[in-house]
């Protein structure tokens, strides 16, 4: 088990109807692309850091995860929205220790 | 819930005995603190960032997490193993969206 996460900002005005499409938009697109589960839009609030948003969603293994990636909606989504609207982002995936 | 994470870079050789105690005898100890809930061990794996692991644990509001945090084991546990044995780290905290 994979979980994929990735940590964001985005470029529109806090509490604004472009924010609040994206974080609504955005998860309704990904959260249907074959292999993805559990997927969770959290608020990112520790004042250590200026990232706002979360993405993330678990693949059962390596091979979800790249369909995932090369789905054309996850595609799409990036071109059509992630690389205009997102200021800054950090991706971060795990797996249990050991 | 708050979600508390923190990724992490450890000043050890990796697969070094050093490693595996920092990362078997922190939570042993951390998750034994009043109110830390589903304390989880990650490797991280994205080659887009070179943290290395993760450890993450839930609260169930700021009361219970500020506890955690004043509590005396996990200050000495910052004190005498995360202040010498921790490269580098990123503290990220997460609510659900909205």
């Amino acid at each position: 088990m994979i979980r994929h996460t990735v940590a964001f900002t985005l470029v529109h005005a806090p509490g604004s109807p472009e924010e609040q499409d994206f974080l609504t938009r955005g998860p309704e697109l990904l959260r249907a692309i074959p292999g993805v589960t559990d997927f969770t839009v959290s608020r990112q609030v520790s004042p250590k850091s200026d990232f706002r948003f979360q993405f993330a969603m678990s693949f059962a293994d390596e091979e979800a995860y790249a369909a995932y990636d090369a789905h054309p909606d996850h595609r799409g989504f990036v071109a059509e929205r992630w690389q205009s609207e997102v200021a800054r982002f950090e991706e971060l995936d795990f797996v249990a220790y050991p």
